[in-house]
């Protein structure tokens, strides 16, 4: 598709909602290959401006191809993503569940979903399904590239792989995951792999989402949020041993209203593309990676921790990246990138003007 | 029994382990009675000493009666458990599985083990039949009470019910639980719920052993014994989605060892005691409690964060309350008490020599 035949099915500042496969298989870092994966993604703004003035947005575990959804606040004028001086690019990762080849799309060679048997992808394999995304879209070169957590991660991937194509990288609370949430990523997998045969499969999703909840908010915003507090139901927590708290209560709605938006096998792919994400910096100084790389902590994130990704940062400017390190404040933990957008439009705007 | 009974059966330094009741049911703090329940208790030392030199150690959730198999460092010449100048005392908790009375028990009402139908039991519960122990020893003071975690919630518990019969309370990364631990002890029960009609029902147990380890180290330790490495046995974490890295595999051990050894349900029960207890400071203040109290925060702890602990110290004080608070060095995390021996016996010896 051309970007004149997308002018013509879209208004600028109208995200639009596509699906491309080129039919070519697509060889995995663990080994074999994808059979002709499918890409969803969505482009905001003048489709004219792919060519010259194109941002690309990372999503991260749970997000979707649609970044206006959840991630607005970055869009707007004078923002990052001021879509009269640039068009928007977010695809949903393989291995997802809204639209892109993942556990739940049908095996060609079975003709049955992939579910369980859906192979190991890694970040490198996410960001190549992107590359063919930004050909078929005449991109040569990103202006940027954006993207938090996990979306962070294919930023780095992208920079390191293909960095005369990215003229600014923005990576958001990412870096290799430390041990504790490798932990913690290994115990959400636990959760739904214990509840697979049970009465109630999707029972080990929601818990699963519960322990992700506790590593994307903070001790200090939960004390503060929820405290000692019984849940807002009404329950006495010494009535009975189910008896909630509130934090409690909250836990459990987040994993009630995931299992209805989110698929068991993409999460456990997704979160095992997490874990494998690493970056080696020794390469990284061998291939001269030119691309500006921001690389931006979050005060109290302790599933990356800022000393994590000031570390990173640390290790890339050794190598001769002209990286550079910020410090986003909240209390919001590793969410706090949902939350923070004056601060975070400030950061951004600033090291892309820059 | 008297003591001069107990040293019939007793060498000075040996441990023994008995089983009391008082035939008494046991009211409950949340209503209802426990019928007269059995208590497990280990004397260490000369119990000619239980008289004047008795002191107490509360164990934690998963421990037992046995505090020299579990807490080993504390004894020996010179240390505050030094068995020529005292008589030691440790009881099961009720709603453990180590002798007490726990939902692996009889009801006597029906012949069957409780199971889940086990009462809410409460900090305060424990501390009630521990007070029945302490006469049966005819211990009419003791000189000191010592605890980390639940333990130091029990510690905590018997300074304010029982201030008259505690001279010195040691209480080791422990306060009011904050939310984000009522957070974890929500998921560790939901853990063994998800499972609990599944193919292997104690997956669950395991599941929820291994989020509370996380909670019991610190993100540090964690990075510095296990990192990013594979998981020893050899495995290579791209081969599957299984295969697994060291902590993963350091995590499964931990969750593999305890359900060979603890219940199921009386991990329910304790962990909701743990979740249930709160120090109302005000109350304190008017019953005057007299106990000294010394409280120990750790610094790598996120279970029960030092600033946590530090804060009930200086309310305690404000209360009235003869408090310190203390912080034992550790990248240990919560677990620093079973590790840090020689800070430990220098701060609580100080203390009690004090």
């Amino acid at each position: 598709m051309t970007s004149a035949a997308l002018a013509s099915s879209l208004e600028p500042t109208v995200e639009s909602d596509f699906k491309f496969s080129d039919g070519e298989d697509l060889a995995l870092d663990a080994g074999g290959y994808l059979p002709a994966p499918t890409i969803r993604y969505a482009v905001y703004g003048n489709p004219d401006l792919l060519a010259t003035n194109a941002v690309l947005v990372c999503h991260a575990l749970s997000g979707s191809a649609r970044v206006g959804d959840w991630w607005p606040g970055l869009f707007g004028d004078g923002r990052p993503l001021d879509l009269s001086r640039v068009a928007v690019v977010c695809s949903n990762i393989i291995g997802s569940c809204y639209g892109s080849t993942g556990p739940a799309s049908l095996n060609p060679a079975t003709g049955a979903p992939y579910a369980e048997s859906f192979p190991v992808v890694t970040i490198g394999d996410m960001v190549r399904a992107q590359r063919r995304l930004a050909d078929h879209l005449g991109v040569q070169s990103w202006k940027a590239v954006v993207g938090a957590s996990i979306g962070g991660m294919q930023v780095l991937q992208w920079a390191i792989d293909d960095p005369d194509r990215v003229k600014a990288a923005v990576v958001i609370g990412a870096s290799p995951l430390p041990a504790l949430g490798l932990a913690f990523n290994h115990i959400q997998r636990l959760a739904i792999d214990v509840s697979r045969h049970s009465p109630d499969p999707a029972a080990g999703l929601a818990l699963a989402r519960a322990v992700a909840t506790c590593t994307y908010k903070s001790a200090e915003l939960f004390d503060n949020r929820y405290g000692r507090a019984p849940n807002r139901s009404g329950e006495d927590p010494l009535d009975s041993i189910e008896a909630r708290f509130d934090v409690a209560g909250y836990l459990d709605h987040q994993g009630a209203v995931f299992v209805d938006r989110f698929d068991a096998n993409s999460y456990r792919t997704i979160t095992k593309a997490m874990d494998t994400f690493d970056v080696d910096v020794p390469k990284v100084g061998r291939s001269r990676v030119g691309s500006r790389i921001l690389l931006v902590g979050i005060s109290s994130d302790w599933l990356f921790p800022p000393a994590a990704v000031h570390s990173l940062a640390t290790e890339l400017i050794k190598a001769g990246v002209a990286a550079e390190y910020v410090e986003l404040r909240s209390d919001h933990g590793h969410d706090g990138f949902l939350v923070e957008d004056s601060q975070l439009v400030s950061l951004v705007k600033g090291f892309l003007d820059g």
